[in-house]
């Protein structure tokens, strides 16, 4: 049964901090009518995304901020199910930017075909999409890892971090996850098939770290910023790169954190080490790269050498928990939200 | 008059923080006599350079630490006066590594002939030699500037940062300098051919600054560090470079500074940014991009298109306070201690 209104998750206040259920409110639209070359679309799957913290804020981050009382923004899997847009038509299976919703319109620009033949049609929103591209152009393109080298990876079992540890293995390095307690790190070994894992909640979290990388460190793909990162840096190479992604352990700071002010020890790590620190935004490289990454990703899924652990959200009203949940490192994969039937 | 001893400057004890005087110590040894395969040069000139105090440290910098009672190294311009070696005959003029004291022996590996068609053979040591490849290598591989952008460069009239203005400008760029004092930003303007020039003394120097880039910063080259580098920072733009060539603002450092740590606001401005930062150390490219330096950079100095102020120091025995003078920004261009004559 498909909704007969359309649902909405909006903006409700903007967080200060960790975001709480009262920053989000549930709203109700009619179902909008496709103009002259639009496509209306009715979202399955939702992807929750660490990056939709910085967009309830005001200030300018990577991505605009939404409005307050503005629909809350996210790619999404979704059904045509009416068209005046030439290329697609009613029953079309897409990735799209419907966001929190039950129904959107799009002039189709945003819109992608799924392939048909794809089993599971939510990895579009993950591994053949946005999270799997974020974690090849990052790892592949500004890490550039050799054979042989040693890649560390933060948030070893989240939606990117899992990609890129498996991507390092395909390239002959050793992966060095780090994640956030015992299954998650046994799930790392295990399942995504890294090296080794480290709980950074250990006490001895560097100590482990160190002892876990005697060659040092020629990649650190960054996602998580903090301690973690502070632990990474003595042990980075010569010529070491760093990709930096993402900084979850920031995104929900409200003050700068206690001294001493250790920019100047950063600095100087990046000098005597030469070390490359980069930071990318995946958006800037879709039309650039999308192809290329399709074109090694999409065999390394089919033949079973990149997978991806999906966690599953029932429900649109469930989003906003669930993103609080995501932020808080309570998840396990990637998060998406089942928004309708398929 | 060649001397008949050879005079060394050796480090007497390591500084903590600002070198003194009693650091160094002179001593006085028998001339070495080349072996089979050596080169004896006399010392004419000796470059001083910021690096020279990492090398005071026991722990490890980009270059290693000088021993207690070593030598302080450094680069050189020599005359061969006597060589067993085929490929150097006396009366040679080289560049070489003979650091603070009169005669040094070589396998000839680290000499170079200096073209005896140089009106200025000191040139050697910053525009043609170290100095220059540093300022072209970094500015060029890694800014790699285009035209239109804007280049802001620390220490604009250092030894390196005069040179990447004269290239920013060659490559029709807006080059904004940053100095100390109205002397020296007069010179930056009217003799190097920088844009403009701040004063990083002024008390509103941040907002000088943020005034003089009205279109952000697209590249930003690096050798000083510390509140310079915070005032930078607001100011990059999207896919800015920052190529980390020297933090002199650090090198006397003897602890952290105070608090709040803003590492986490750095690479927040990095990944929303899009910054690169490269660290680099010249030795590195020697080998690979020497030769293409030297292919660009010589009828640039024989065109008289970039130029090079040079700070004279009569006497080895005056390299000490000289070292600390220039790591205080008390002088005035390249640094060069005349040793011995022509």
């Amino acid at each position: 049964m498909s909704p007969a209104i359309n649902r909405q998750i909006v903006l409700n206040s903007r967080p200060r901090g960790e975001p709480t259920l009262h920053d989000f409110r549930l709203e109700e639209q009619a179902i909008p009518e496709p103009g002259d070359g639009q496509v209306l679309s009715r979202t399955i799957y939702l992807s929750l995304d660490p990056y939709m913290r910085g967009r309830m804020n005001e200030g300018p981050s990577y991505v605009p901020p939404i409005a307050l009382g503005g629909v809350m923004g996210g790619g999404t899997v979704s059904r045509v199910v009416a068209s005046r847009h030439p290329s697609f038509k009613v029953g079309d299976l897409v990735s799209s930017f419907n966001g929190w919703q039950d129904y959107a319109l799009s002039d189709g620009s945003d819109l992608n075909l799924i392939d048909s033949r794809l089993a599971q049609p939510s990895l579009a929103l993950s591994l053949l999409g946005m999270t799997g591209f974020t974690a090849y152009h990052g790892l592949l393109n500004i890490g550039k890892p050799q054979a042989g080298e040693t890649v560390v990876v933060a948030s070893a079992t989240g939606a990117v971090g899992s990609v890129v540890g498996q991507i390092a293995k395909l390239k002959g390095t050793r992966a060095v996850g780090i994640a956030g307690g015992a299954e998650k790190c046994r799930y790392a070994v295990d399942v995504l098939g890294f090296d080794v894992c480290i709980d950074h909640r250990a006490p001895d979290f560097a100590a482990q770290l160190a002892a876990a990388t005697p060659d040092g460190i020629d990649v650190y793909f960054e996602n998580v910023g903090g301690a973690v990162f502070e632990a990474v840096l003595p042990l980075l190479n010569i010529n070491a790169r760093v990709p930096v992604c993402g900084l979850i352990a920031h995104y929900n700071a409200t003050e700068l954190p206690a001294g001493p002010n250790l920019v100047p020890q950063l600095m100087s790590r990046v000098l005597t080490r030469r070390i490359l620190i980069q930071g990318f935004i995946i958006a800037d490289h879709f039309a650039t790269g999308f192809a290329a990454f399709q074109r090694d990703m999409s065999p390394w899924v089919a033949e079973g050498k990149v997978q991806m652990r999906e966690a599953f959200v029932d429900g649109l009203e469930q989003a906003p928990q669930a993103l609080i949940d995501l932020l808080a490192g309570r998840h396990f994969g990637k998060v998406v939200v089942n928004v309708n039937p398929l």
